[in-house]
């Protein structure tokens, strides 16, 4: 028995599958370009061993966690202690749960992380959760399962974290001075000083202050502070920032209503919603202005209400699988910002939506004008078989293939990044075949697209070369 | 000649077909659940014989008048008197215009109820129209086509009824105290007494107080009068309400706000539409709190604009084919209500929806997430075999099946019933059958899947253990 | 080799190929009936020969302007100059860029052109350039390649032009006037005239008042002005009239409301943006209240963000694929206009869309009900094989097939007529023959239906009897 079917993905019939055959068997062995992701650098720069399956595989997915909540299992079972007992315990609870999981890509995910990495053959569930136990743990004491040693399985070519514009990236550092060949790429992730809504907003300011030597009490230092974090990173490797808005709200404030603006958000700790939200408008605009100058891609992944669930958030805090999407407007909201630098040659702005009636009625036509808009892969929930072939089958006739960034694993599991290259590559092979099938595209070119898309399209959009 | 194939609705590709026909056959059979819907509980209690043709498929079915008012035939003409002659003549030109039902579920339902229970092999046209017309006519003239006997010939376990909150129940009485066997169970529907732009809210209110003994001019005696007639459902075997609004707004407002906006919509027969519409929102989240108490399964079907055409309004009332969707909001809606008793452990919403931009961008992430959310399927104008399929699609990724609450037939047509249900289940074993040939899904499992939607995971939504 | 398969378009699986074969076998060689769309009646007046390739082909398609611009090609390289050598620099330009329109419907309609047309059966690219230039360029300076003998060879049984309020039609009555048979219809666009936004809308104004006679600085004068132009427009040929608004929004002011708005709106050469908004409102319902006295159908294509680009639309102005849909409301928006008027007898609205989040939800719903409204194809970015295959999945089970006019190819680009409506009807054909092959239809069924979408549907729709 096995877990994996080596047709898996593929349409069912005879004729198309054998073009995803031939199509994935082209890309399949390529290395893994990982540009956008939440990995922990320390694992790099440490190398030390992962613990336990439930710490490794459950407590850091927010996917599992989620669906184990929906189905009534409170958090305070899930999360019932660190004792290596208690962790077991907890793991037969997702075993027996595993059927929670038929038809997402979750089960996707995990079979392919089991049976390729730990040689299981046995479905997960309560007969064979002790076996998985043993089986995984096993493995993970092994040097093999280290996380450097992982990362050249895996054949990683690049991986990009995603860091606090206030982290002093040391793990990067380390990881570059230890004379190891792989490539962790820090990632400028301003949120934390940009979103006076955000936790600690005005401690922040000042400890950027105190990191750049700016003077982050006044909108000119602020910007010379962030410009300083930017240079920073940038010598560190990033080649991309990233930016987590509630919307894709962007504006073009004169300098005194910004300078006011200013003012307003960083005297409080509770801004007005209204001028939070105005300030991180202008803040985009700030940070492509910034990418015009230093080259920093700029990734934008909104729509998310964030800790949607009061009662878990205050118990457990973020991350627990409750951020909710909302119907999101790219249209009017990123005018400003593209009217101003949507034609500059050397700016890249890479989209992401969870909000999948942008799609075709925004996205791809935005992608379809602009030269510095690119379409990020499917997000979040949409990161998916059927979510993968919706973006393509509503992008791809007004946007193209060479509009679009390749794929992103996007992900803090580890373990599961070949599982979702996998996924994503058979999907690319899926969608390609059914095109060829019915004579819209050739095979060779078809060919020629899936390498482009799982190699050169990824170091295009990121700046990699 | 047949009207139906044994093979209808199953993908084309023979292997996917053949898995589909394996899982169907498994729950083709099965007792059919009807846990919402429309029908009139007095067929049930009186068992008197159904009316003619034309009474009987053509006037209730707001779907079939629509769909020939859109072809400009007058309501005049379709609603053109009760003698049996006039009747006949109407059934005519509904026969002469059948073919307007290609590829509409109603032309399904209707070709399954033709032959299924009339034997009727050829298909509807002016043609067969009379033939029609007296093969049907001599049916119900018989003994076996009483209510009765057709909801024992249709395997039906439960069917719940949609009641306004003031009836009675006097229909739901007899039933039990026939001595019949059949299980109709009311559902508590309190629009009319909670919606302050109902038609009649004032006198609604004055009646609920009458029934009730409450003094329905207070906050606190209209909130205990409604507890009142849910503890009155619930002995009489309701397991749930029901909420019809246009939008999912909820609002938690203080005791004194919420006394306040009650004397402000009780006190005019217009009330302002912002009060109508927070007194709406305030009155969902009174009854998420009464649910959270008396364990009554809370529904939620919002979105449509009711009674869009004024004209025909005015002429010929409600529930003639002119309601039309709107674009729905649930995740800012729904977060007052959520976020007060989203986690608690007996509460069970099951939401629905005419909007299918939310499938996967609200509904299934709110599923996935709160263990009180369970999706309904999907509603009205989706209640179809590509709506179905694209249901699939859009929420199993991020919800999975077991978040969702198996099928509803939502109708008044009762001889529809059992041609909804083969529908659903042949469109659950065609989107199974799907996963199990890309191999996402073993058969067994998929198998376990199906009969899980076909029984358990209604009785489990709707409490009818 | 060969660009064309005799296959294309058509579903995989060999069943519902064959079916999709018979059924477009029905159909492809049937006359062309084309609407609605923007070819320049000068053409078929005056009869002279297309210029070269790249002015032919490239300059005026926004949907390759758009796309080569997408990659970074600057404007000022593909607007290089209009003498010939420039012009076979540009379209190499294009050939070497021809693999960016993969998976797009251009390369499609272009393929199209280039085989059946100009006989090229290699692929252009790089390579192949200047063999297109020069093969396409000899078959221009051909007699079989001026405009009507291409109408002729096109098949085209009508086609409509789209023409502003203010045009004279002498192109139509030149055409008319020369004795050849081509029956090219106008088609009134007010616009320019009832926009307040509308560049020189003042002007336009007192030039509408010139040419009627009617004093057009008072809201009657103004009216009759209308008047009187659809009359002419009406002599001239015209069947239909087409509004291309920013929304939907319509509204039924008084007329003493309607006169204040009307001096507001001409006293200035900016209005309010809502009082201009507001305007276009009220200017919808008075264009229906016209269409139903003088029978002109009403097209109403809305929801798009014209001149998106500034800095594009500053240099290089209208059209150069620089336009963004948004999301768009009709079902609120509509309200007013067809509470008046959805009910008369005569009265059609043709409703397009850009933003497919309404096609289930709003646009099949109020086809399906109201007997004037209809729905027009899929539009712009939706005019491809996934977006035709989403429109009838998303529209046909409530709207049927008999509330859908038929196929428009909505283009200036005169030699894709044929090519796009080859792949409407192989769309057509594949989307009937899933039906037929899962059984919801049967096949002779199908082929009446494929027939009545090619011709009877659209004459029906746009009064071509």
């Amino acid at each position: 028995m096995s877990l994996l079917h080596p047709d898996r993905l593929f349409p069912a019939d005879p004729e198309v599958r054998g073009i995803a055959r031939r199509i994935f068997s082209e890309i399949c062995a390529l290395p893994i370009l990982s540009p956008h992701g939440h990995t922990d650098p320390r694992w790099f720069a440490d190398d030390t061993p992962f613990p336990d399956p439930t710490a490794l595989f459950l407590l850091p997915d927010h996917y599992i966690l989620r669906m184990l909540y929906s189905q009534g299992i409170p958090m305070e079972t899930l999360r019932g202690g660190a004792n290596p007992k208690k962790a077991q315990e907890v793991w037969r609870i997702f075993a027996e749960n595993y059927y929670l999981f038929r038809g997402t890509p979750t089960r996707l995910w995990l079979d392919y992380a089991f049976q390729e990495l730990f040689g299981l053959q046995v479905r997960l569930n309560a007969e064979t959760a002790d076996f998985y136990w043993e089986t995984i743990s096993e493995h993970l004491a092994n040097e093999t399962f280290r996380p450097r040693a992982l990362y050249e399985r895996f054949q990683l070519e690049v991986i990009a974290t995603t860091d606090n514009a206030l982290d002093e990236l040391e793990a990067h550092a380390a990881i570059r001075n230890s004379g190891w060949k792989g490539r962790v790429l820090p990632t400028f992730r301003p949120d934390a000083v940009v979103d006076p809504e955000f936790a600690g907003f005005r401690a922040n300011l000042a400890k950027l202050g105190a990191m750049t030597g700016e003077d982050t009490t006044t909108w000119k230092g602020y910007l010379a502070a962030l410009v300083s974090r930017r240079r920073f990173f940038k010598q560190e490797g990033a080649t991309a920032t990233d930016h987590g808005h509630p919307t894709a709200a962007t504006t073009n404030l004169s300098r005194t209503e910004a300078e006011s603006l200013f003012r307003r958000v960083t005297r409080t700790d509770e801004p007005a919603p209204a001028d939070a939200e105005l300030f991180r408008a202008q803040m985009l605009s700030e940070m492509a202005r910034m990418s015009v100058e230093d080259g920093l891609v700029m990734q934008l992944h909104v729509g998310s209400f964030r800790n949607y669930n009061p009662v878990l958030f205050a118990k457990w805090g973020r991350d627990q699988g409750a951020d909710i999407p909302t119907a999101t407007n790219y249209v009017q909201a990123l005018h400003p910002l593209l009217a101003r630098y949507g034609n500059e040659p050397d700016f890249r702005l890479i989209l992401f939506t969870i909000d999948e009636s942008t799609f075709s009625r925004e996205l791809a036509p935005l992608a379809g004008h602009y030269p510095s808009v690119t379409l990020g892969p499917p997000w979040w929930f949409l990161d998916s078989p059927e979510g993968m072939l919706r973006f393509r089958q509503h992008v791809t006739e007004t946007a193209g293939f060479y509009n679009t960034a390749g794929f992103n694993d996007d992900t803090r599991a580890f373990l599961s990044i070949p599982g979702r290259h996998d996924l994503a590559r058979r999907m690319d092979a899926a969608y390609l075949a059914t095109l060829v099938a019915d004579h819209r595209l050739d095979e060779d070119e078809a060919l020629e697209v899936a390498r482009d898309m799982t190699g050169p399209l990824v170091r295009r959009a990121y700046k990699l070369e």
